[in-house]
This record gives structure tokens, C-alpha cells and sequence, in this order.
């Protein structure tokens, strides 16, 4: 049986619905979206192979989900670096990086440098808000990950991917197929292309609004953040 | 080597600065460390050994914790209870009541009836911040923790203890003994008097606070939020 998939227009109403009548605040939520994707990079990239983690964050709330990960990650014992060139004027963006600042995570200038020396990257440059054209500086960080050797965990999906029809024909990433994807609260329909290890994240849905959007909220284990599923959605 | 401890007048200066030059917000704070909480509780009490775990939470931040961490066991599969008498108007408090009604977790008006068929309690009533009198109606609260048999974890400090000096010498609190303390970012000086199992959790804080604030941050193992520690402090 298939993981039931949220539309892009579908998961933009979930976020504002979790956020009104969910009660939830978006610290609140970033911090579990960000700590699922932590939990995910330790289970894919373990200490021992290799602690330095090349994070690419983009101007919105996926880049907002890359910075608490990298904070999480520098507490697991990992040395991440930040590559953050659209920095927002967002309060709390500014504080998650911030709270980076204090535990002495550098924040670089040239991702392509950066990521000669990086033994994993996370990709949080564009989320399920996604469409249109990649801006720029975002086109050469994209190639640069597509073309890189270095393994790539994606957080909700593949930047430059349609959320619908995946992959663009042509163009900055036509040939972007990211190792590992972590899909927050719900698969988005471009998973059909995606080829890599899939794991869901962000474990505070109430089972009312999955019944709502019409998603079914995975089996996690324990007190685990995160699932991997594999290629249909069946429990790995 | 003995853990360092953190005075009740530190604890709050500490909670102050991370909010303040930190940048972290009370919503994120409290996520992590009601996170903490519930992963002591997954813990020192797994699912299979009964799943029904009745939370008694306070008017303040310490009850906050507590209304997190029964979100969060909601998610792992147990069945919370939480017992509120006092309110908040505030506005975080009410949204992570909220957040749990969502979840059809229930909200008790009798503690003592409610203990009867709990299997494990979570004291979430007073926190670092708590001096002089247990005011109403929680005197008979604390005093059904301390008869019971059922296995009570607390959050950062038995309820009713003084920060600094531990249990009462008389009168309410003078015959509590919790099973289960999760001190929260570091112990505080009761921890001598404390002699059960002992967790710390709070995985948030920069090592430039703790060393400013001179208390350790604990070994904490891959993606763990918490770590049990032995009576000396020692990692057990």
C-alpha cells in the first residue's frame, strides 16, 4: 500500500491549520522539523563517518528546518557549517542563527569551497512552497550538489523539484537526484521520482487532521522523530 | 567527580540569558525540555509495562514541561491524563492545552481518583522557581504522590522541596520521594537528598553558558535528549 501524498496546496493549508486551530507555534514546529531531520542524519551519516555536515539554507521555513537540524547535529557531536546567503529579517530566523553563532558554527561564503571538504550535505534550500524558477545564488548550489560526490539528505524535497511532477526536464536540477529524503509530516507527489532512502519526519500530527488531509500518519517506533519507509511507503 | 549543581537563583538567571542573549524562545525551550521528560518517562516506564501516565501539572513554566511531555507520550502510544487545577491565561499554556485536546488526551478534576488507576505519575507541579508554602489545592496532591505506590517521575525538583535545602523537615512534602528526577540543564543542590534514578536532560545549552554558569554538560549519547546519572553524578 502506497503513502498517501499531500499536494503542495494541500500542505501549505496543513502548515496554516496547525498553526491556527493546532495551536501550535511555528518555534514549535520548526524545532520538531528540524530535530527530525537531525535524527534522520545521524541514522544515514553516523559520527564515525564523518562529522562535517555542509548545510545549504535557503530564504524560508525549509531553510528555517535546516538550521535548527545543524544545531541539533553540533549537539550530537557533528561540526556543521552554514551556507546562508539570503539571510531574512524573520525574528526567529535570526535567532536560530544565532543560537548556531553561540555554539561556534561557522557560517561560510562559498558553497562550492565548502562542500570539497564536506562528508554530508543537507539540502534545505527550497521547500513544499516551491515553484517557478531557482533564483539566484541557488542555481550554482544546486548543480553543485547534483554533480558533488558527497551524499545529500533533502528536507521535504529536492530543491528545483516541482512538488508535483518532480524532477524539472531540463535546466538547473534536471540532474538532481538527492541520496535521502525526509519528508515532513506527509510525502509531497514528487516522492514517485525520488530513487533514494525516504524517511517521514515531524511526529505531532493529531490523528483528526491526518483523517482530514487524508494522510495516514506512519508507524514510528519508540520514541524515534522519524520513519524510513521505502519506495511504495511500505515500513523498511 | 560530582555533578555541579545550579542554585535556584542561578537556574533563573540561566533561563533569563538564554532567552535574552541565547535567542532562544519559551516555546522552543519548552518543546526540548517537555521532550526530555517524556524520554525519561519511555524510558524508566516502556509502554508494555502500562500505558496510562497521569500528569499533575502547575500554574507555572514546570506544568509547561509537563503538558509537552504528555504530547509526546500521546505520540509514542501511551494514554496521558492531565490534571490542571490552576489555569494559565497565558497564552503558550493554553495553546499546549489545546494542542492535546486535539489528541483527546483527558482532563481530570480529581487527582486522587485519578491515581487509582494510573500506572505512572509525572509531578510537573513546581520547578526551580518554587519557595515557601504549597498553596492550594495541591497540598493533597503531593501528599497522594508521597502515599502512593504508583512510580512518580518529577520534573527539575520533587514539588515541594526546597531548591537549595530538599525536602521539608515537616508538614506537606516532608514524606515525598520521587522515583525518577529529570533535572533539567543541570541539577540543582536538592539532588543531594534525591535518591532515586536520575536523569538530566535539556539538550540545548552552548558550552560557553555552562562553563559561564559553571555546571557540566553531561555526556549525552547519539541522538538523546537525556542521560542518566549516578548518585555521585557518575555516568551509570
Amino acid at each position: 500500500m502506497a503513502l498517501k501524498t499531500l499536494s503542495a496546496k494541500a500542505a501549505a493549508a496543513l502548515d496554516r491549520e496547525l498553526m491556527s486551530t493546532g495551536a501550535f507555534s511555528i518555534d514549535q514546529l520548526m524545532e520538531l522539523a528540524g530535530l527530525s531531520v537531525s535524527q534522520v542524519v545521524y541514522r544515514v551519516h553516523p559520527v564515525n563517518k564523518g562529522r562535517r555536515i555542509l548545510v545549504a539554507v535557503g530564504p524560508g521555513n525549509n531553510g528555517g528546518d535546516g538550521l535548527v537540524a545543524a544545531r541539533h547535529l553540533r549537539h550530537y557531536g557533528y561540526q556543521p557549517a552554514i551556507y546562508y546567503p539570503k539571510r531574512s529579517k524573520n525574528d526567529l530566523y535570526q535567532r536560530l542563527a544565532k543560537q548556531l553563532e553561540d555554539l561556534d558554527v561557522p557560517f561560510v561564503d562559498d558553497f562550492s569551497t565548502a562542500l570539497q571538504s564536506a562528508d554530508h550535505v543537507i539540502d534545505a534550500v527550497f521547500g513544499f512552497s516551491f515553484s517557478g524558477e531557482v533564483r539566484e545564488p541557488f542555481p550554482a548550489v544546486i548543480q553543485a550538489m547534483a554533480e558533488s560526490k558527497v551524499p545529500v539528505t533533502s528536507v521535504d524535497a529536492p530543491s528545483s523539484w516541482d512538488i508535483e511532477q518532480g524532477p524539472p526536464k531540463t535546466g538547473v536540477g534536471s540532474n538532481f537526484h538527492p541520496d535521502v529524503l525526509v519528508s515532513l509530516t506527509a510525502p509531497k507527489p514528487l516522492v514517485k521520482h525520488f530513487k533514494g532512502r525516504h524517511f517521514i519526519g515531524g511526529r505531532f500530527v493529531a490523528p483528526g487532521i491526518a483523517k482530514k488531509y487524508d494522510f495516514d500518519v506512519p508507524a514510528y517506533e519508540g520514541v524515534d522523530q522519524v520513519v524510513e519507509v521505502g519506495p511504495e511507503g511500505l515500513k523498511l
